[in-house]
């Protein structure tokens, strides 16, 4: 359910709504805007309550139910739009934010080549994967630790927020000191531990949707890590698994305005896990600007052709910094810039 | 395989192609263009002939085998774009042409007034169902022939080209007459019965692909109009089936750059029947033209909450003419206008 | 809506509701069983008329809205299963049928020797394409009128009756004189203007369903044949188009205790078309018998390594000879006999 | 690649062959059957390497590349069928195991009144969840270590092993402690840390398929387990996610053939998450074992209409035991008993 307060409710009256949820065995999560306050509450037994028991308190102005299983993510709950602020980059505001880099950092010189590329074509964030979720054991892993460090030294040098990706649960508070943004790849994304683990960080992090989840389960998702208090929830639509086999995956284009309609939260798109290729992540990418995604998670790498994973699918520098140009253009063209 | 012949070849080598082609019980397909000119040579039993039957003949540059199993709607065959010409409507260059109107032809009043809506907010092509293939046999299946008669009638009054769908091989003569575009449908892109039909016609087609059809699919089903020497073919990307349950399908945005790079043929979007719900069309038509995608069919109708067919997703007059507004700004943006 | 009528209700009463109905501008469908009638009330407005219309009728005794799109394959509009008579051969009871041949009939003796292969191993109807609908035009597309010549005289030669597949909806006079049962085609299955002409031709038919169709699609596809009053169909499950990559297609065998629950159509199982490899075809026919399939249609070739078409996916005599063993074992097992 | 050794090779050949791998920085895995013994060799980078390095060696009889990414759950690697024995309880063999009981642990007079059902009626094992991963944080998550707890009493009380599901990686060594077979859940069969742990845990475990993942995928995520030295490893298929709605998931029947063609690992069937209802289970469960399961994972509750979780598809105690007869039968008639 979710307690909607009369504008000018007082801290008293929001405790009020607190405390008796609390009496029914219900966990409370607020949203208290400047010119009115909400309340969700929370419970697997909500369904059998009377709204009734918490619209008769003093200063609540309207009890809603939520037949979608998310809650935290939901419009409902929030209606404005969701800012994530990473080191003064804001996402889901006016500037469209790329994120772009290497898909694993495998050297030093790779990551600083790489870094100084993607910044001098106006990307605001690195990314590079330091722990690689690997379909095989007997694959490339990432340098792990090692890649870390590096991320962590070119972040210092470029003066640069750092996105990578976190694997396993018990890891999350040794990546959230080398990194700004934990990333949770698209088959961790109903990894309920390691979402609970990263929500209890409260570190920024990139949602990536797991390849075969809908909406719903996206948004659920999220509100595992929107449930421990952690409200800098970025999603990332990166492709959907279906019958076609001109790409590796198919980018579901209408989930952003899908998403716009139901969450708060910003979402960017990675046309490069979707396409599979570099020849198409360029009408991909702008597809995404013109259809409203806040943001972008490109591949970039100094020389793709010897990239230990996913070479095929990485723009050179000199495409991504074209790429720039155009997205510019069109960024302008939806009233937003880059 | 493809005999791409030298520039400045004669027409007696090029029969000689031919001929050779044709004494070995083969089919044969010609693409002269202003430098050079290239024959496809057809027959299921290629893979077994040596290259050098026709490499040795005079005139020819180069002899290449396709693996693909389409032949003539690929780039190979025609490297440069094709251009679809309707009433001086070019369809594949500059011009980002919009089609619009109501799913379903219903009254003339409706088609009238979905008319003046659609050419006042600058579309080229006017849209509208007269015989609707429904999944059962107790819904409205359209007004049929005197649909088509309205159709032609507002045609004339208001000058636009109209397009129209085809659903029984044996109309396709009836129908050209009433329609400047004959449209295949989605349940219909494997009918090949219907495909020879209009190939033999040689009347301008848009041909949408199956809703669970590979690309290599939809290339081979135009080929079925190709190889009847009918070179207007206009393919349309719908949406794709799969598990994906916040639309009625899944736009897939990808294609357009995937049919850009191993076909010639021109590629229009429907955004209208891929969302299912009007909320949604605007962000997914906007996307495509900034993915590059040579026109829009949208539906429009003047009173959405009053249609026999598909309401949910049709626009109203005035969301139609913002959009349009919009989707002038993208197209400027990629060096495209409406 | 379903009007249920008493035990002894009348001609007249009966009539007195057809009235009604068609008084109305509704078509109307009867199901007069021995022992009780049930008249379907067709037509797309029938969602705002009141059940109470039919309900103070003489002689009715129930008035049900049926909510499904689909109205005569429905368990509601007959409650005990059909059975399809070919030739004596009865499709939906105790007996297991089984299909078997090649995928194009190729030649008179390649027809002749899978026909006495399929007789002796004890499968009851001779399949084989004459008509072969296939993706690219330049593939082998089957011999066509000369094909539908052999299959009759094979059938007159071994007493067995012969399904083959009709492609083109003027095909179907001329295909009925030469077969006993018409196929309609995966690609086919919503060619609405071919099912309306095999449900006037009365002739039985084996319905496939369509690689992305759902069921509620297929029932609804069932309705063209039966609502022209052709009741002799057979539901044909041939695997679904999905993600995975192992076979060509994914056989859904829940679809069979789903058809059993919500229709009263036989259904038969095509394991060879979802497999595309023979190695995998006798599981999943053992599969389909266990799990309460009324036929099987499988494909057997003299020498499935000279096919024309889907050699890969055929098996060869002694192994079809092998797997009718084994399904004898497994239909006995499940209380029914081939 | 796979190095297999001749008959009667000695001790030191093998490691004539390992020492070799090692000292080109590879991994090695032995496969030692009473009759010859094979030696994988692992590494991201064997493809470079030739064949003749291993050919050369003292006691090789040949060396083969395996393209596939999966290795050690190959057939190349291990051509007879593997056994998993659980408390003298084998999967794998002539005996169809089926596990049983249900979705969620939730009293202990619910899991008593389930384990006496199951076991009467013939099941081999105990299943239950203690730690449930649920879509949503809200949803009821497990009675988790007081869940435990019941399981490891009612196992003693019936002496029936128990299987139960783990989701955090850091949970592995406490569960293997209550259970005898740990599960890896579709949502977590690409969770690579989960995996490895349970790798080295040893443990007898089943692993789902994703419901998104292809065949080949799975049997990468066996070797994850495999790679740790795990091979008590049972595969188990649960549905896959497409387009079909009639049911929660589609179950991919064909997988059966499938892993028994490429992988010695045996498979298990759970029909009940695939269908979603009831009332489909024991159509799919007889389906499996007659295409070839080796087993079943069946949901059972002594009373569904009050389940915590997955009620509808629960069956009841006398629907359960009216399937075991069922299964029994289809069992013998192909050479196998439960």
């Amino acid at each position: 359910m979710i307690v909607e307060m009369r504008r000018g409710t007082t801290k008293e009256e929001i405790d009020g709504v607190v405390q008796r949820a609390k009496s029914l065995g219900l966990g409370v999560q607020l949203n208290v805007g400047t010119d009115k306050a909400v309340v969700a509450i929370l419970g697997s037994n909500t369904g059998q309550l009377s709204t009734d028991i918490f619209a008769v308190l003093s200063g609540v102005e309207s009890v809603i139910r939520i037949m979608k299983p998310y809650k935290l993510a939901s419009r409902e709950f929030k209606a404005e739009d969701s800012l994530v602020s990473i080191n003064g980059i804001e996402i889901g505001g006016k500037r469209i934010v790329v994120m772009a880099g290497p898909c694993a950092v495998e050297s030093e010189e790779q990551l600083m080549e790489a870094a100084k590329v993607v910044k001098g074509a106006g990307a605001s964030v690195l990314r590079g994967g330091a722990f690689k979720p690997r379909t095989s054991p007997f694959s490339f892993q990432g340098l792990k630790k090692a890649g870390l460090e590096l991320l962590a030294r070119v972040r210092e040098e470029f003066g640069m927020p750092v996105v990578t990706e976190v694997v396993d649960s018990h890891d999350v508070n040794l990546i959230s000191k080398h990194a700004d943004i934990l990333q949770v790849g698209s088959r961790n994304m109903q990894n309920f531990a390691l979402l609970t683990n990263i929500g209890k960080s409260k570190c920024p992090v990139v949602l990536k949707r797991g390849f075969s989840c809908t909406i719903t389960e996206w948004l659920s998702a999220a509100d595992y890590l929107l449930a421990e208090g952690n409200n800098k929830v970025i999603l990332c639509e990166r492709g959907i698994r279906t019958f076609a086999d001109s790409t590796r995956f198919s980018l579901d284009i209408s989930s952003i305005p899908v998403i716009k309609r139901f969450s708060h939260l910003p979402i960017i798109v990675d046309p490069s896990h979707a396409a599979g290729h570099y020849s198409l992540v360029p009408a991909i990418a702008k597809g995404a600007v013109a259809a409203g995604a806040d943001g972008l998670l490109i591949e970039v790498h100094p020389n793709p052709k010897e990239a230990l994973v996913d070479g095929p699918q990485s723009l050179t520098p000199s495409d991504f910094t074209r790429l720039m140009e155009e997205l510019r253009s069109i960024a302008k063209s939806v009233g937003r810039y880059i």
